[in-house]
């Protein structure tokens, strides 16, 4: 018996225009459905979840391992979270209960977990080997972030600017939202931004790269010039035409020019710890703060995105703490963003083909 | 948008008598409807399970995060567990899972978790640590244990002395209890006790002085003199007028006069370890035995109390595996009382109000 | 109040033959049962799950604690993914979580955890350890590998053969299955085969040593004269008469001769390490390979077992990714049986009991 193709997600640059337009609808879908759940419980309670309405259950009896060789508190919590909601089970494996590799081959490895979960959240160091574990799983694997990619972080990204594109309009009045029928509400079109990337080039960037363009939002990179994306991004780029879209320089002045949004991210990354010294070094001047923003010409009304945990070194608490940043409604995000993967790509199956309807119909 | 304020609860010392006796009858309510649920499935199961009442569901599609930066097997089961009772689930995040203050500040980390999950139970070292998470966060914030209060303890060791009250009479006959109807009995009244508590001035103690006394019950306490509670420990006793409640000296058989119930502690908490020799030292002729309590003129009837793990320097195998001891019903209690806790904190919002009834009306 | 006796699981000699018989068929049902629920969400899916057929929900609101001082991939996902599918909650407890006697006596342990949970299913490193917590468990207590037994992978192997029966006739012709009424078929019976062990006698060869034999197998074994089965394992045997049916040598090509089944398992188990040069020359001519088994007189249409992880040195590539291989329907089995062992054991306490029917009726 040959079954159906298996599914895989390893980058954005997999997938298509519509297909991320898709995610984002459902995100803002499931988001709407599951928050009235979550609310504390009333006296009124029972009456009102009577017509609640539950959001796709298509995890009911299944389990998705989450196999971490990094620790990851955002990541992980999103996806623990979601598969509750989604009636099913994350079961997390760290590096204290599996090293990949070390005991068995990321082959075998890959088939057992796979015989018995319904899907693996991967988290891994460098990229091969979460290529190797989609190439021997019999059920769907998704990049939770590699050396290369970091998928799922620029859609809870692009969730958040379209939540509020109202922000980016000359008149940004906050759309009044009636919660109860929020999920009639489809997710609010986005004007075409410039976004700015000031810092280390890294799996957060690359998937940048691969998708804005594409969304018809222009790029603007500064990083030190020895920290580059390498060729194998690059070459996804160019594949995609996105490379129009990008401009890419060493000063973070001239990155924000005209820029709706900015985005950081550290400097240093986990195992980068012995660079430190170095790293400070190559990225002195590229601190976001209001000044750099004033210079070098940023939109008056920008934003600030950052993917967490945060340094003081990349972004000064004037801006982090302040009302230009959507730092923590993006950090919400990565659980809806999550949960709408979880649900086509683990419990359907699905995120490949194309779908006329996103909403209840096709969710359970 | 501002929301309702958000509740917490650090020390019992936070709770009114009314609240704390409406716990602890919810407490006894919720175990009861639990129980039946937890025996093995016979033949006759499926027609009896039609016929049993779920306890509240208030933790459905919710998760609460468990951030324990100390170990901590029976805090940890009873959240787990009822969490599961609640329909909800608990989401374990230890040592190696989250480094509070390491990779991010405390602030943003609530600002996180709280983002994710409906509630977050804390075990933490110093105390500053909960109160500022609890200062950031945007969902119920539980103490598990910190380096001041352990709230949860003594509401299991009060379930176990109410439950136990015929125990306390001079006629101490079991009442006779229908276990299929418990749920409409309410919790045993308890008559005015002397608790003596023999050993290191803790957390546990900490609770039992802002607690005990306003329950209506003497409290004796030994400890050498170099080990007593804090400040601020002695500021919310007395606050609460707790003190007129309280005997206080160094020795043990002194302390145990007249007492009912005994209760100690380990004498080396985590972290300790260092002070091992001077502590064995300074508790020289502590351990509760047959012999201290006879000698200092207990109540021939005394019984004994210890929140476990156990070692044999503070009290000897004939007291703690004998008759006296309620130990481990003690134990099994830290279950039905923390599942009560997240029922009316975290599913509820509504420990810090006082509600007429906390029967089966209020809880689904 | 004494209640019914608690049933513990330490080694498949603990069972009789008409017990062995009902954990296979109770595991080939809840397999079948469980499946379809198991499959990517289709749109005909919330059509069809209405028809779909919940498998026992004997679990349900209960917790098993997973007790494992040793790392386990395959025995945790089961154990974890399992519980899932019978309504309930395997809750993980590794070295990290708790030291089994460090912190407080083994008795206190068992107590406290089964006066929370409703089942423990234990992987120590002696297997004194696990008779300790057996003894004063509250609640079921099951193997989940000691030094001595490994009941749940023997009852996955043999799953495993009896699902692949078919391979061993004469005319090899997999059985049509009607997957959606396949719960309605029953485990397809077995010949009498010759299984070859060749490797460390360990304690997943002890499990088989009780077993096979008294279900009409014969073993013939080939292990280094140094590493034999101790006394314990082998009063087992003669107290079961397995003996008889078991050849033993120190030959690995006299062990295949006539083998309908070729076993083996890793040269160095967790906590070995030490003593690898030493094994690897002791086990030298040892490794399963297409030569070793033609040279032997295996039955050409032999087939392979293996516990996994699997290294290289026991088994060449040939072997085990080959057709003769059925390593990876065996790990996905060991969810099944080990399904099927906490159904009975720790939902229905009814393992040691015959009953008459291990289908739908019995389980709800």
């Amino acid at each position: 018996m040959t079954g159906p193709i298996v599914p895989h997600l390893m980058t954005l640059a997999d997938l298509s225009v519509p297909q991320l337009k898709r995610l984002l609808a459902h995100s803002h879908y499931l988001k709407q459905v599951s928050l009235p759940w979550l609310e504390p419980q009333g006296p009124a309670y029972q009456k009102k979840s009577s017509k609640l309405r539950l959001p796709s259950q298509s995890l009911f009896n299944k389990t998705i391992a989450l196999l971490f060789s990094k620790r990851s508190t955002r990541t992980r919590l999103s996806a623990e979270t979601s598969a509750v909601l989604l009636g099913g089970r994350a079961l997390f494996l760290g590096r204290e209960d599996i090293q990949l590799g070390v005991n068995e081959s990321p082959r075998d490895t890959a088939r057992v977990i796979g015989g018995m979960c319904q899907g693996i959240f991967a988290r891994v160091g460098e990229h091969e080997e979460i290529e190797e574990l989609a190439k021997y799983s019999p059920v769907p694997v998704l990049n939770a972030l590699s050396s290369l990619w970091h998928p799922t972080q620029i859609l809870a990204d692009l969730l958040t600017l379209h939540e509020n594109a109202h922000l980016f309009e000359p008149d940004a009045t906050a759309p009044s939202i009636d919660k109860r029928a929020a999920y009639k509400n489809t997710l609010p079109e986005l004007r075409p931004l410039t976004v700015a990337y000031v810092g280390d080039s890294a799996n957060v960037l690359h998937d940048m790269l691969v998708t804005y363009p594409r969304l018809g939002h222009k790029l603007r990179v500064a990083s030190p010039e020895q920290y580059r994306a390498p060729t194998e991004v690059w070459n996804r780029v160019k594949e995609l035409e996105c490379d129009k879209g990008i401009w890419w320089g060493s000063d973070p002045k001239e990155a924000v020019q005209g820029a709706d949004v900015v985005v950081t991210d550290t400097w240093i990354s986990m195992g980068q710890e012995a660079e430190k010294a170095e790293r400070l070094k190559a990225f002195a001047g590229y601190q976001v703060t209001e000044d750099l923003c004033r210079e070098g010409g940023a939109n008056p009304n920008w934003k600030f995105l950052h993917c967490l945990p945060r340094k003081q070194d990349e972004v000064d608490d004037e801006v982090f703490y302040g009302p230009r940043s959507l730092a923590f409604p993006e950090a919400d995000n990565r659980k809806w963003t999550i949960m709408a993967i979880f649900d086509l790509l683990f419990g359907k199956w699905n995120i490949s083909a194309e779908s006329q309807s996103l909403d209840g119909k096709v969710s359970k």
